[in-house]
């Protein structure tokens, strides 16, 4: 009935539908404030309220035609790409004209839209474990093949060495993103650097034009004062997919951009693709409004310290409990050792407790498990001694 | 460097960048009240106040994490879902309840989704001439196979004979779209029947199930209280795509919706699959505001006074001119037969009256060109001289 390639996308969906029905059965049985659901990456602060604001100031200054009309481009309102270009500019020393960004619906728009425009059948996708698993699906759309590089369980660093024998003739594109889901770990300007030098190296090799992806929705989520390389300065084949999701605490406004830089080869011609793609895929332009807002907030930043607060709480809990971990340096998510090898027999193990994790073979990471801490504060108290009785049930 | 499919993509957009161009640049020499550009289905009239009172009462009622969050079910908000069904109910005697809807970025988003959950690479998807052209597109995102039935230009009710005769045991889905774009004709009743009964028996014929498609961003412009036959109830697999972009004039803002009713084969599967797709594609929900919005408007209505008004005038003046044209019953399309056969040479005379109008190639439909009224009326008064003079042009 449905087409072959739903099938299993459908099949494969179960899973995550099944979790999120186990949290709401949990929930209805035993109060939802004694289950410990850390399976999504949804934001819980709330926006800044300059989003507020900014709506009420746009109903009021902007004509309904406008505000809520097609854009003359399918990029994006003109005004709105300038303004975004310019923030960039000024954070990152860049020189992005309006030209250089497309609004996108969400980064998972955007990273659909680049990938349609790049992507013929058969090409290679490369992607470092452990990733978000969407992107097997987004690669996938297109009739693309994804090639995994397997995890460095060290300190989740991306190997290299294995990228530089697995990048190939057929590889069109490999897609980062730092600050990592699933490990909160952010790429250091060495790794870049290194992984740039490879790309630019395997350009010339194959006479080919490799594209670089980043997919950046956790850019702003980054701890302790760390710096995240802003990657269209390492390499010239560089594509920026971003969103406000997490940002501002946009996340089902499905509202993000892609930056495509001068710097790529015959930029012009992939912008024009990127629009068209936009278009033709069905998004048309990202929603009007949540443009207009997002141009109006684009010095707006969510309210970290509360994220923060939940990552060192969490993980110094955790760790005193016995699992390992490494320290997450952005994004919201500890990615943590399995103390059994089979890290779905450790989830189901966690549920007996109400606590929700997934396994990291969701992210190509079997061995491991992601705790999405964007949750409340007591929850994340709460849970540690349901966490420590776990722990209990694996030392010996 | 793009794609092969993009780049045959990206040559056929430009044509429409092309005139958009070009009206930018008679605006520019000419000043824009004296360019007359009928190329784009855009409305004019702007969103009901009710929009304006619901934003504002939704950012005091609803928390933000609720109003902006990702939305529990890829199909959109449970509550939204389930207005929506109701007042389908209410105004067709329908029986859907919230799992019959998908929550989609605008009637685009929903066709790619229910495009993405049935094709199989080489599943024909029939289509009447003339037809909206990014139909062509849609399908072949997910390589299908467009089959186009002739126009029938007495009437533009779609052609049944030929119709039956196209139809395969390859047909996956038939795309019907009334009001029409770009004819502005709702099919009959009789029109529906006959249609429904082919397709019942071509699916006995062949074994197979045979969706019919019903694109209905238009079902709410419709004149002189004609009626859109609601097409669920005749075809039990049918889905309709529907968009508030011209009901509430929102189009910028990405919002409407599929409907899956049970009656439709294996619906579960189908449901279940097109949510997955809406995740998988990129779109992951329709925008939250823009969900809750249209639920607190679902009574409201555009001002289609304004657009009948246009309609009359646009349709005695032309037909005053000497112009050929079938009276548009629905949408804000008039479709005029061109004096001479290539109707590209009539488009580009009429681009010397500063009068810009879409060739009936791009639909399907050479010999005629598509005139879009949503424009302001002075527009309409004023182009009328000119209409004239480029009629003149070919009387002899």
């Amino acid at each position: 009935m449905i087409s072959k390639k739903m099938e299993n996308m459908v099949a494969n969906s179960s899973a995550i539908r099944a979790m999120f029905e186990e949290g709401n059965r949990l929930a209805k049985l035993y109060g939802a404030e004694n289950v410990y659901d850390f399976s999504l990456g949804n934001p819980n602060v709330p926006a800044p309220s300059a989003v507020k604001k900014a709506i009420a100031e746009l109903l009021e200054e902007e004509d309904s035609l406008v505000l809520h009309g097609y854009t003359n481009s399918n990029a994006g309102y003109e005004d709105v790409r300038q303004a975004v270009a310019e923030s960039l500019n000024e954070r990152f020393q860049t020189a992005f004209g309006a030209k250089n960004i497309v609004m996108t619906v969400g980064a998972a728009g955007g990273l659909n839209v680049i990938l349609k425009t790049l992507l013929d059948p058969g090409d290679e996708v490369i992607v470092f474990a452990p990733y978000f698993g969407e992107y097997r699906s987004y690669v996938n759309n297109f009739d693309g093949i994804i090639v995994e590089i397997s995890p460095n369980t060290k300190d989740f660093q991306p190997k290299l060495d294995e990228f530089a024998q697995k990048i190939s003739p057929k590889t069109k594109a490999v897609i980062i993103n730092t600050p990592n889901n699933p490990t909160g770990v952010v790429y250091s300007e060495e790794t870049i650097q290194k992984l740039a030098a490879v790309m630019e190296e395997k350009q010339k090799e194959f006479g080919t034009d490799i594209y670089l992806i980043s997919d950046e929705p956790y850019r702003e989520l980054a701890y302790d004062g760390i710096e995240v390389p802003y990657l269209t300065k390492y390499y010239d084949n560089t594509i920026v997919g971003y969103s406000y999701s997490k940002s501002l605490s946009l996340p089902g406004e499905r509202i993000g951009y892609l930056v495509i830089p001068d710097e790529v080869a015959e930029s012009d011609t992939v912008i024009s693709a990127a629009g068209v793609a936009n278009r033709i895929l069905g998004f048309v332009n990202a929603p009007t409004l949540q443009q207009k807002i997002v141009a109006k907030c684009l010095n707006e930043k969510t309210d970290i310290t509360y994220y923060d607060k939940n990552r060192e709480t969490l993980y110094n809990g955790l760790r005193d409990c016995g699992f390992e971990c490494i320290k997450p340096q952005g994004a919201f998510y500890l990615f943590v050792k399995s103390p059994v090898e089979d890290e779905k027999s450790f989830c189901a193990a966690a549920k007996k407790y109400n606590i929700l994790i997934v396994p990291g073979s969701s992210f190509g990471c079997p061995g491991y498990v992601r705790i999405a801490y964007c949750v409340a504060y007591e929850t994340i108290i709460n849970s540690l001694p349901k966490f420590r009785e776990l722990a209990a049930e694996y030392s010996n």
